[in-house]
């Protein structure tokens, strides 16, 4: 990738232990270019104000932006249409919401089933434990193969008449692989069980079309997609958002409050309650665009490169085990090196100023899977370069030399 | 107030139709000072990561500073343990957790009452519309005098046995009044009670301490304190908050996850599934630490002699009519001008330069008391000037003049 893309980083351009940063977490969160730290920092010295309620004149100019912002996430996502775009704080909020009223809706059962993947990041298993746990549901798994990608093999028993959901992730925090939700929500349609699609961790790397993907509900973080923290969007088809009781009780969410009997506003702003985070909505808006700007495809291809080199560089060292060996991945390597603790592997590396996260990723039921406590894990962004490749290469294999 | 503190806040110096801005819907949301917005970007430009969960350099650079912030928001309400404070992303999302975990927990049912005020704003009335209607307890509502105070008259049999929770604003949104919290915290204890306490409007204006209040919970908004939007704190007594289930299901809110059997962890993360508003936490410290530097003592005073200039030369203005006239309030200035639409009042104001909010304020029974549909509200902030106030009520009486 290009300095000028880096050089919208300012946040990279520093040095850990006198040697130039490697920022290799990028599954846990992404850094923010500048374009958009600069609509943040507008937001607040030009027009900050709280909206939906003010004639004056900032008040109009927030809200203006704010609902602009949302026009704009729509088309991103080739949403149907902008009032199925909902601000949440990020994909746990979303999933919670789901959860939430999916369980004060009355139409998940004793006897119903959910069904989400092994593959999962704890906010899509732990949600639905509490949904089954209030409603009396089960919750059945989809198996993990070896190579870490979901085992279809059984899915027809899995996925019955008594499926009233499937939850799953597109892409894999902890392993990257891609899950075959395409075959997944068709099936699900078939028997007629809603999709909830977790897209933290894909939304950061490929196009997200609603419409083509065929879900019900999709669901992603702002902090993953170079956006700020604390903001993230919930789509969903307006059929199931208009049935769905709404969530939280507050301001803007209400149509009429009498301490007799209340009535509930429409959507979007049915789901959001208070004030929301209007910069986060703004800025998140500006980083998708910022996207655009780069090419999603130009983001998947260059992501895609690095994964490549960077998985046959560490497959030459002395006993790596790559966990998640899928053909069809995105952005993220994680391995671990016989005999080596996955966290004195993390510290050494950061020592020589390449960041990495390591651990179980909030996915403890793979890691079981699998017989290991945690991984290493390598994931890049669109600003990665093949340089630092090298670099992690080099300090897997110099960490690991050091650690026999 | 002095210059140099209006010009730390870099959107007050702006033009609208051709006049000064005159920024007075502060209660709606305050504007935020150069020092926040500064900390906020040095956030993304110096030590942005996803935090607990990473062993490099940057992930517990943000730790750190996300757990310092959690340490002087604690000292900041004066509350007794630090695992108290609940990052949350507003007052809205405060009230919605503890009666959502309220509902859930098995301790409010059929024929017990919850208590509150009939000056609250609608964020802590819904809620516990919604808690009654899942568990069969009863709204009880302490009735609005005519000076829009709480009339306690009556609350030896509104404030019984049967009261499970009393909530109530410290400081009304609409109206200003400082409600009588001390004596229903006190009563309410009698009854064994428990107590949440909105301070939406008086953590902006005031000293809180948490103790000496003696409340169970208190809920505010960054937003309002010269923070980001996007970010509020829920505090509560260590054993409520043990007592009660988790709220939102995800990462770093479990102790161990396996897909038969979830644990949760210990406080304060039992409460904050996913990746929180990192760079709001640590903002709404910076804001905090901020306010205390110019003192909240002198906070008060200042926005509390705005008040009083106000309220006296508006009430000259021939047919005007002041909604809150309780001896004890803060920083609120509601009214109405007779034969005078609130909608019209505050767009001719605008018009001069003058951002007040007209409307119900999210308080739609409170104005049903009064029986009107809105006010038009002036509220201050501490860079307000009694310039200003003079600004206002020139409006305030050249719009009344053309309305009529």
């Amino acid at each position: 990738m290009n300095a000028d893309l880096r050089a919208q980083f300012p946040i990279l351009h520093q040095e850990i232990n006198g040697r130039p940063l490697v920022y290799l977490d990028n599954a846990a969160t992404v850094q923010k270019p500048q374009a958009v730290l600069d609509v943040s920092r507008a937001y607040y010295s030009e027009l900050n104000a709280n909206i939906h309620r003010g004639v004056h004149y900032l008040s109009r100019k927030a809200t203006d932006a704010h609902e602009k912002a949302r026009t704009s996430i729509a088309k991103h996502l080739n949403a149907p249409h902008e009032h199925e775009v909902i601000f949440t704080s990020g994909t746990t909020d979303g999933i919670n919401l789901v959860a939430d009223t999916l369980s004060l809706s009355g139409k998940i059962t004793t006897g119903d089933r959910i069904l989400i993947s092994g593959l999962e990041h704890h906010s899509n298993i732990v949600p639905w434990q509490m949904l089954c746990q209030r409603t009396g549901a089960t919750l059945d798994v989809i198996p993990v193969t070896d190579s870490g990608e979901c085992d279809l093999s059984d899915i027809d028993s899995l996925l019955t008449e008594k499926t009233k959901l499937v939850a799953v992730s597109q892409v894999s925090n902890a392993l990257g692989t891609i899950n075959p939700i395409d075959i997944l929500i068709a099936k699900a349609k078939k028997v007629g069980a809603w999709t909830l699609i977790d897209g933290a961790q894909s939304a950061p790397h490929m196009a997200i079309d609603v419409q083509a993907i065929g879900c019900d509900f999709f669901v992603f973080s702002g902090h993953k997609t170079y956006a700020p923290t604390g903001i993230g969007i919930l789509w969903g088809r307006t059929e199931l958002l208009e049935m769905l009781p709404p969530w939280r009780g507050g301001g803007e969410m209400i149509k009429q409050v009498t301490f007799e009997k209340t009535t509930y506003n429409e959507l979007p702003f049915k789901y959001e309650a208070g004030t929301p985070n209007i910069e986060g909505g703004i800025a998140l808006a500006a980083a998708l665009e910022w996207m655009q700007d780069i090419g999603l495809d130009t983001i998947t291809a260059h992501e895609d490169k690095l994964l490549m080199l960077a998985t046959e560089a560490i497959s030459e060292i002395d006993g790596i085990k790559i966990y998640g060996t899928a053909p069809n991945k995105a952005s993220v390597l994680s391995f671990g090196i016989e005999g080596i603790h996955h966290f004195d592997l993390g510290t050494l590396m950061d020592q020589m100023g390449v960041g990495v996260r390591t651990g179980h990723h909030c996915c403890q039921p793979l890691m079981q899977r699998f017989g290991i406590t945690g991984t290493t894990r390598a994931s890049f962004a669109i600003y990665n370069t093949e340089q630092e490749v090298e670099t992690l290469i080099n300090a897997v294999r110099k960490a690991a030399t050091m650690l026999r």
